[in-house]
């Protein structure tokens, strides 16, 4: 619009809305773009999941977050390639010139070179997929209920969550909440709380980046709500019906109708466009390798931070895919900026590990504060404060707090609405031959 | 399951709620069968569709409802035909007997006709619906920012509403509010408030049913809202970009992208398929004419209620589709199989007309309870007070009166989400062939 420098973000998670909120107040003009109309609280995408939330409760309009920042203008479009030449950011439809760029556009779940699991298991990223794995999960008891074969029933009320970082144990954790509370009661032939919950990791413990003591704990909060955890299990195939893990040498099969994945994630592709782009490397999971400034090698104008960064200047290995991270890699990126404008320098990118936390449940919770571990309640009042104090608008913060108390009192999930395009799940009151499996399966997908 | 008098109700909306609900402490063993899993709160349907509440608000789990209720059976299931000999409902994968049958299937918006319109003004009667009317208004806006050709922005900020009932008076009304308080500064190259809402109504003024002096404030208070009120307008096509309109001898163009539909609605196919298997009578709207005491002639075992009934028996004119009607002729339904049980018998159904009201905008609604008629403020508060008493569960009573609370301060619309598969509007930087047109409009389908 100005002759002031232009700043082009791609992406409105955590990274990208930290770097244009720290731009707010300086001659630079802003140009956000994200693909979606709203910034989305990533970390409780799992209770819309399991609906204890909607989907409202943990997102807030871009637009309305940089109403009043005058220097930013919020473009809903979506990013297909980089001219790095020219400096201009490609769109579908059209293009962005740039002084400044900063890539935030996160990662995707993977399957480890299995892209044919992804029907049979979904993962968790998007509002989207979040209401499909609500509606997988409620579909699962509704076809319970009217089979009558009881081989069926049981994989039916069989949940298999595939990987135990804190998305999959969050998951598990839920699913047996809502089996053995949320759904009391509510059908009368099969019992909820016969459910099975199998959460399968691949390494020896759940939480494998937290320290022992607090991996036992959450797996102790696990089995309290009838989850089984299998560890040291490798994933061999995904099917419609059953999940084949390998333990040590030998294989097992679990029948299950409604499986999860909360494992693997990999670079968005525009990762791999601009290190096409630029020459810059790329790690195995897709991520761009940054200079110790988050910028590319040969690009100072270009900046990566969030999830899609990998950067391993500080410990030796890459930093993890946590909010915390690409909040502070954002804050530097407007910090590194501002600072140019000036013809100044800053110190190179440091990262301050604030702690960690995960959820297991109605009242439980894991927080590694460095050298301060808390568990159980405790763990879990902080969890829960921690995660209020970041949620960005103020109605949803009050929202969610009132959400959760009631939640909290009741042990109720008032967001468990099946919704989307479905053909529901048929009744078994005949046996069905073996083919109809096939097609009862598509009809859930 | 046992000998009891097996009663099946179809459809869990106000009217087969209220029949399930009046059963409790009964001996008889009720089913409840739906489609969906939950009940919805189809007055506030309107605001989820302009942003302002989420779909959870005004939802509630059937399942969750009748948890207590030992005597009821909720079943999610899709009902294909009836079998009126045999008393068995027919599901697409399954039968149920019935001894006595409560229809309460409801309606749905039709077309008068031309289906082919409902591609390009979507209706208003699921949630589905609702979250599509949502992403078509909030995309328009979007298109118009990225557009640069006057021409396109004028049609993108064009908003033509069909029919001036209650849902076409209270989405124009939202719409209005959302451009010229909503989304205030959150543009950087339109001005939202520059948008035009134009309400198109057949008859002589907007809310045919109500007293003239209502229509009249409810008229003045859209206009407040900036929203244009066209009557005597017959609508004569609705096409991907216009909307074209006859008024007395000469038609009309309208050119918008977004067009909304609140007109006519029709009984639900199974009504079709009732009347078949009865012989009983359907009227234009394809709701079945009951007798005296809701049942079908020849049938007494069943019952028919709710919008799908046409009940002329008291007035001469049929009964409104409204909330209150299914209501009571749901307790009426109920009282009817408890007195039979006594071989008792009750007078014919006798509807008491509450009164009537609907809102527009922020803080305006009209009110019609008889000989006194509310407008404004007070209208709306006493809109307010009703609306809330009725939402189903206690949560969603709370979280609704919050959220308006905070909506009325703020004027602010935080369930404002693009969900959904789409493709975003395409930039217009470059003037476009006319045939592009066509395809625009479908991305946006």
């Amino acid at each position: 619009m100005t002759t002031a420098q232009r700043v082009v973000i791609i992406g409105g998670g955590f990274g990208g809305l930290h770097t244009a909120k720290s731009l707010r107040n300086t001659d630079v003009h802003v140009t956000l773009i994200d693909r979606r109309n709203f910034h989305l609280f990533q970390p409780l995408l799992y209770q819309v999941a399991t609906g204890a939330l909607s989907p409202a409760n943990i997102a807030a309009p871009l637009r309305d977050i940089f109403k009043r920042q005058m220097n930013t203008e919020v473009l809903l479009g979506e990013v297909v390639d980089f001219d790095v030449e020219k400096r201009e950011v490609i769109l579908r439809d059209g293009r962005i010139p740039y002084d400044t760029l900063v890539l935030a556009a996160g990662v995707r779940h993977h399957y480890f070179g299995n892209d044919q699991w992804e029907e049979h298991a979904p993962g968790l990223k998007t509002i989207e997929d979040a209401t499909e794995m609500r509606r997988r999960i409620l579909l699962a008891f509704e076809a319970a209920e009217r089979e009558t074969d009881p081989e069926e029933i049981r994989k039916w009320l069989t949940f298999v969550v595939i990987g135990a970082g804190p998305t999959g144990v969050e998951l598990a954790g839920a699913v047996g909440e809502i089996a053995n509370y949320t759904l009391k009661n509510n059908f009368r032939r099969i019992n909820p709380a016969s459910a099975k919950v199998i959460l399968v990791e691949g390494m020896d413990r759940v939480l494998p980046p937290y320290p022992a003591d607090l991996s036992a704990a959450a797996q102790k909060s696990l089995e309290k709500l009838g989850v089984t955890v299998r560890t040291k299990a490798m994933v061999k195939d995904v099917q419609a019906d059953k999940i084949i893990i390998g333990i040590g040498e030998t294989d097992e099969v679990i029948d299950s109708h409604t499986i999860l994945w909360g494992a693997g994630v990999q670079g968005s592709p525009l990762g791999r466009k601009l290190a096409a782009a630029t020459g810059a490397e790329l790690d195995r999971a897709g991520r761009i390798i940054v200079q110790p400034d988050l910028s590319l090698p040969n690009h100072p104008e270009i900046l990566v931070i969030g999830d899609l960064a990998h950067y391993a200047h500080q410990t030796g290995k890459p930093l993890p895919g946590v909010a915390q991270v690409a909040m502070q890699s954002g804050d530097y990126a407007a910090r590194l900026i501002k600072a140019r404008l000036k013809g100044e320098t800053v110190p190179t990118f440091h990262y301050r590990d604030l702690g960690n936390m995960a959820t297991i449940g109605r009242a439980a919770a894991v927080a590694d504060l460095g050298k301060l571990h808390f568990t159980g309640f405790i763990g879990w009042v902080l969890w829960l404060f921690i995660h209020l104090l970041y949620i960005v608008q103020y109605q949803s913060r009050i929202l969610v707090l009132i959400q959760w108390a009631w939640n909290y009192i009741t042990r109720n999930r008032a967001a468990r609405l099946i919704t989307g395009e479905h053909r529901l799940p048929p009744a078994d009151h005949e046996s069905q031959p073996p083919q109809a499996e096939e097609t009862r399966e598509k009809e859930l997908v």
